[in-house]
């Protein structure tokens, strides 16, 4: 089997060992007669393997006593209503920082339920750089939401915010690609499919003295109590989703955990700017160089005829899911943890040669 | 490998020629280099596997035009909550039958946002019976809501009823085990993780005329309309669970279709009722006979101390899944789709043998 350079933006690659040992454990889990998918998930097999998940991610995150870890449904884009509908009321204030399609998607949501303030200083640059400081401090804020990487534009916070509201971020495209201090955050959602699992399952890290301020007057499915208080066994969680989860954390923590990822995520990050600082000229990089995402490269080419050349060559070449996002265009390369350091390599090869032949 | 008789209530058994297909399409699917997992959910090679689940089951449900077929997460515990979002207002009136846990649990999240009435004549009899007739015709109502199979109580609605009112049904726990008039219907929806897949993806099929009628004012992820008009494709779906429920529903059409289910469902539900009325003094049906549920099989013993017993030498002889529902106890035997006749059989022969040296 030759396996696919898969840059795809989310869902994103697996690891190929945690698709083989998935594999393994078909059709019969440790002698059990069931697949994974099969258990009840009020068994002891599933339970086992839902608290597993909960603990590498504690372990590999550094979650600290007092943060609930919780694995829900519905995508990020069902925790951009619940998280105003759980904590805003008409009169509060929640400050929403601008820095991508995800974060206005964020945002617009909320609106239905607060009243919003807005930076929209990366908007108004069309999305190419992160805002250096942000008014995080005004004790009146509910809460203050950013985006920690922009999955369609290609921008990161390289360095994270602290602010004295309590702080919320939408990690979907950079959870565990680097060391994050939980303590500085209220809040932090992310869907599992980009870093840490297949599409499915979306985890949620909050605070205990954030989450105790809550909304009462919620559904109780999309209050965040509900799922912390039954340990994410209010109804029926995505089993397998969350076991596959599980396979994904162990295998981080068997390759050097967050450190091994690090390293990598860096390499593969830097193989593709380097060729596009080379080439200045024909690879026209989206974001400042200060807000450059590790996980999502977008560039352009001069022209629309070149881009099309070159993502018909890339395609040609077996190079999956580099496409730019359908509303910007261009071309993206998503680096998640599972991408391997030689597809990376050896898109970056490609680029070369590209720049050699249409330079 | 020696496969478990599974009788879990959900998730459940699935067949196993769907698991071993899974297995072998695992880690490469097709010859693409990946995995189902991997694919973005904006490929070619994902829309087919997504399309195909949609077909397949408005082909095994006789599903007519003028009706969308959503691929939905969050379980039949977030329809709770969006079926009342999307379709009431405060002034609106709305019809619940009480029939058991989950239509409670469906009134519950309904009574937030309109004016609920309430059938509880099923609930004042401790849910042993199915109404025969309920006031679903009154105009004024904006919709009526029935759970078409208690999964807890093991009763079902053995002919379902008609109403004038737009009739919604929760048939999580008996989707595709027998025909439906879907045209009777004005939504359903069913978590799928019982008769028709694994947990995370939860089916709702909705008529276009009814759909029409919906609130605006509601979080954008939460409503239905926003996933009919993109095709289940808003936001990242639970690719693997929609691709095993694709496998499921092939493995249905492959053995005999719905009238093959149907005349397995009748010989598994038969074997187990026929012990229980052999034995009427040992194994205490719950149900009232005309209103049994093909699906779960509930039972006591006449003390708890036999109950027990009972418990204990099925799971010594490998069965899974058949301990009462933690709120109410005694023993419960779920008989979906995927259960073969023989676990079954193997199941009516234990308790045969049981009254035996019991009785
Ligand atoms: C940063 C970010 N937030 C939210 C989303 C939406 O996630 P979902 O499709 O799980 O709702 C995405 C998807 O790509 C994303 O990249
Ligand atoms: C009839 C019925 N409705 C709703 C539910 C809740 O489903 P979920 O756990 O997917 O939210 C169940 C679960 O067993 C059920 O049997
Ligand atoms: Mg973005
Ligand atoms: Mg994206
Ligand atoms: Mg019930
Ligand atoms: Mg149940």
């Amino acid at each position: 089997m030759k396996r696919a350079d898969n840059f795809n933006a989310g869902p994103a690659a697996l690891p190929l060992p945690v698709l083989e040992r998935i594999q393994a454990e078909l059709p019969d889990y440790g002698g059990t007669g069931m697949s994974v998918m099969e258990f009840s998930h009020r068994s002891a097999e599933y339970e086992a393997i839902h608290n597993d998940a909960q603990m590498r991610l504690r372990r590999l995150l550094g979650i600290p006593d007092g943060y609930q870890v919780l694995f829900l449904q519905g995508g990020a884009s069902l925790q951009f209503a619940m998280l105003p509908m759980n904590f805003l009321k008409p009169a509060d204030k929640a400050l929403y920082v601008l820095t991508g399609t995800w974060s206005q998607k964020a945002a617009d949501e909320a609106s239905r339920y607060g009243e919003l303030i807005v930076d929209d200083w990366a908007k108004q640059g069309g999305y190419r750089d992160i805002p250096e400081s942000i008014a995080g401090d005004d004790p009146s804020l509910r809460y203050v939401h950013i985006t920690s990487n922009n999955t369609i534009y290609g921008t990161q916070w390289r360095s994270l915010p602290k602010t004295k509201a309590p702080l919320v971020a939408d990690m979907s495209s950079d959870i565990l690609s680097r060391p994050v201090q939980v303590e500085e955050f209220a809040l932090i959602y992310a869907g599992a499919q980009k870093n840490i699992g297949p599409s499915g399952v979306t985890v949620v890290i909050v605070r205990d003295d954030f989450l105790a301020t809550a909304n009462q007057d919620v559904p109780t499915v999309l209050q965040y109590s509900t799922h912390a208080k039954a340990n994410s066994l209010y109804n029926t969680p995505p089993t397998f989703a969350i076991y596959v989860m599980a396979c994904v954390l162990q295998w981080v923590e068997e390759t050097g955990g967050l450190a091994g990822i690090v390293e990598r995520n860096r390499k593969k990050a830097a193989a593709l700017y380097d060729v596009i600082d080379t080439h200045p000229n024909l690879y026209l990089g989206h974001a400042e160089k200060r807000a450059r995402s590790e996980m999502n490269v977008t560039f352009r080419l001069p022209n629309d005829e070149l881009t099309k050349l070159f993502l018909a060559e890339a395609a040609e070449r077996g190079f999956v899911g580099v496409k730019g996002y359908r509303t910007v265009g261009g071309v993206r390369v998503s680096l998640y943890n599972a991408v391997p350091v030689e597809a990376a390599l050896r898109f970056a090869e490609f680029m070369q040669d590209f720049a050699r032949r249409n330079g």
